[in-house]
């Protein structure tokens, strides 16, 4: 990050940083403000899956590097610490989902009407394996998705850590981001839940088997991988928590902590706050870097007018016990300035204590538009952030 | 096997059996002889590929084990003792060509026009693979296909035997015939060559890497794979000798002993009498066990009127300095009397030495046309070897 002189903010490393602090709640009510103008920016970007992509398109597009002409003579940098809580062994491959996902995004591979996999995708090698009778069953590996899960399965067998692997496959899709998975450990999402049928055949997390007694048909309470959940019962069984299985021993990369530790603005994109922000913070480290990073950290509501928009982030709230609101999931992030994440948050309009107080003690609160309907729309959410931190990104040209 | 009690022919086990020991030279002049008829009958076919798959259909038909439910009723069993030279490891999954060939080929699966591959293949992840520039580029895994891969590396990785992994793959496309891999151990055919490029990218058997110094363009003598050599260079590349690497380690299964010591008849199946056949009998035990059988052993050449129908046996042979010729082959297997496999060998008409004799002492030789038009033809084909053996296989009531 390269401030300019004559409009430094004091700050020391190390110690926990909070916007009130440093710009004060002045901000929050539009009046003149200590604002540090950042000449090459570091944006750290703690991203899910669908809408973390769409929110990195935001992010790329606000900073202008679009293109690789653009990336290539620009200071900015964007590092995207991305949830590999919903990856999976399917069929002998290593699948990512969400880093896929952004990666396709990004790179413009993406099938634009589902927000996942590839545009033309075909299915053949699923119809195939189906034809064989082979489990898992409910999950279907694209044609061309398949050759990511390749090249990546390949690389991981040969000892490569998943970072490196990771971009050595960007390198062919070009995203203009740094997609950095948060740690190179398995760190799976697992989810409690009680009913429907154990034989699934992933056996994955299962606690019963299929004919284990008269019990088999309606198997008692076990953990189930995320995907699983998600895909084969696609979230309608209702789950009573989450597990993430192997975060006893998972660590952070070191690309993720340097990328948390030397941003400018670390942002919490509006993915699911469970099993997606939820599940990068699991991971043990990532919340002690965000509470010691130098940078502001800004959120941003998945939950708009009480609602989400895609995915069951309300079904994940409410297992863990948190309300459906912007104001309830700012809560359980937490302030920085108390033991939790957050500096900033970025609610909807209306999604704002109506008292005009800042929902959590310590977190400075604004109310914006948060529909990521395109790239321009989403990049002004993402100014937004910055402009909340107190911090100013000198202003695009190709707008 | 069960033979009629009124016909038995003396056949002492372990003692080299030959066809002029029993049936006599008189069945070549197509004289009355002794004719073991075989109310059950085992035959042990050694086969390649396109070639091999087409010659088991042929058994197949004649054997009357077209369908399911005649399999159900029926005595007979056809055992296919399969070439896995070709075999390889691509983009980290397990591919086995003849294996895959004789099992898609058997259950209707195969793409006629080929010969090879499933019909009504797609490549979208070969295209993809090309995207993302992995090696190797020129090995193309069709979607389709690539499910039988993923559940065969699996199973691999599982521990299973490549044995064991056939078996439950042909489970869903109904064979009718067993299919065994020779050997459950890797034992890959590398083609020795000199020119071309090093740069294939497979790492394997490659005694040159590019950027080598002064002759990396121009690689002198070194072991290419297979796969290499014929999908790469399209066998463009001279061949001076054959090697099977893994061969010093490698092991016959227990079930293709089991199949070569039990059968009726064993049959070598016109394929290539190098890289498919001779890949087959290098593997040590093979050739003891074809020698060993009290099973007579007939071949039938793979070379018509001087020349091969299909593939690239002529450059084979030429470069393990035999004559592509029926008798050259025929002397290059050599007769069980002598040090060598066969007690009969069949050629087309007109390519049996002129002068009457057997070409090859100790070989029964006779005249039979050899094209595998259709399952019929080469049922004929079939019916030729039994009676060469002095063999007879009760009438097919469905033709």
């Amino acid at each position: 990050m390269t401030r300019r002189p004559d409009c430094g903010v004091g700050h020391v490393p190390g110690a926990p940083a909070t916007l009130p602090d440093r710009a004060g709640p002045a901000h929050r009510r539009g009046v003149a403000r200590t604002v540090t103008t950042l000449v090459r920016v570091k944006i750290c970007v703690l991203a899910g899956g669908v809408g973390g992509a769409r929110f990195l398109l935001g992010a790329r597009r606000l900073l202008g590097l679009d293109t690789e002409s653009a990336r290539a003579g620009s200071p900015h940098r964007i590092d995207a610490v991305v949830n590999v809580g919903d990856d999976a062994w399917m069929h002998g491959v290593r699948i990512c989902p969400d880093l896929d996902t952004c990666m396709y995004t990004l790179g413009g591979g993406i099938d634009p009407e589902r927000g996942w996999g590839h545009a033309g995708e075909t299915w053949n090698c699923r119809d195939e394996l189906a034809a064989y009778g082979v489990q898992p069953d409910w999950f279907g590996l694209g044609d061309k998705d398949l050759a990511t899960h390749l090249v990546r399965t390949q690389m991981l067998d040969a000892g490569y850590r998943l970072t490196h692997v990771t971009e050595a496959l960007s390198t062919r899709w070009s995203p203009g981001v740094r997609l950095l998975p948060v740690t190179d450990d398995r760190c799976e999402t697992h989810v409690v839940v009680t009913g429907g049928t154990a034989d699934d055949g992933t056996g994955a997390g299962d606690a019963a088997t299929p004919g284990d007694g008269p019990d088999a048909d309606a198997p008692g309470p076990r953990a189930i991988h995320f995907q699983e959940w998600w895909v084969k019962h696609r979230a309608q069984l209702t789950p009573s928590g989450f597990v993430q299985v192997g975060a006893d021993a998972a660590t952070p990369t070191p690309e993720t902590l340097e990328a948390i530790e030397t941003a400018d603005l670390v942002v919490v994109a509006p993915s699911n706050p469970v099993v997606s922000v939820g599940a990068i913070l699991a991971v043990p480290g990532i919340r002690a870097a965000l509470r010691s990073t130098p940078a502001p950290v800004v959120g941003l509501s998945p939950v708009i007018g009480g609602a989400v928009l895609r995915g069951m982030a309300d079904t994940c709230l409410t297992a863990i016990g948190v309300e459906t609101s912007a104001t309830a999931v700012a809560r359980h992030y937490g302030a920085r300035s108390g033991t939790g994440l957050l500096d900033g948050w970025l609610v909807a309009p209306g999604d704002a204590p109506a008292d005009g107080s800042g929902a959590v003690d310590g977190v400075a609160i604004r109310e914006v538009p948060l529909l990521m309907t395109d790239p321009d729309a989403t990049a002004d959410m993402v100014a937004a952030a910055i402009d909340l931190a107190g911090l100013e990104v000198p202003a695009r040209t190709d707008r």
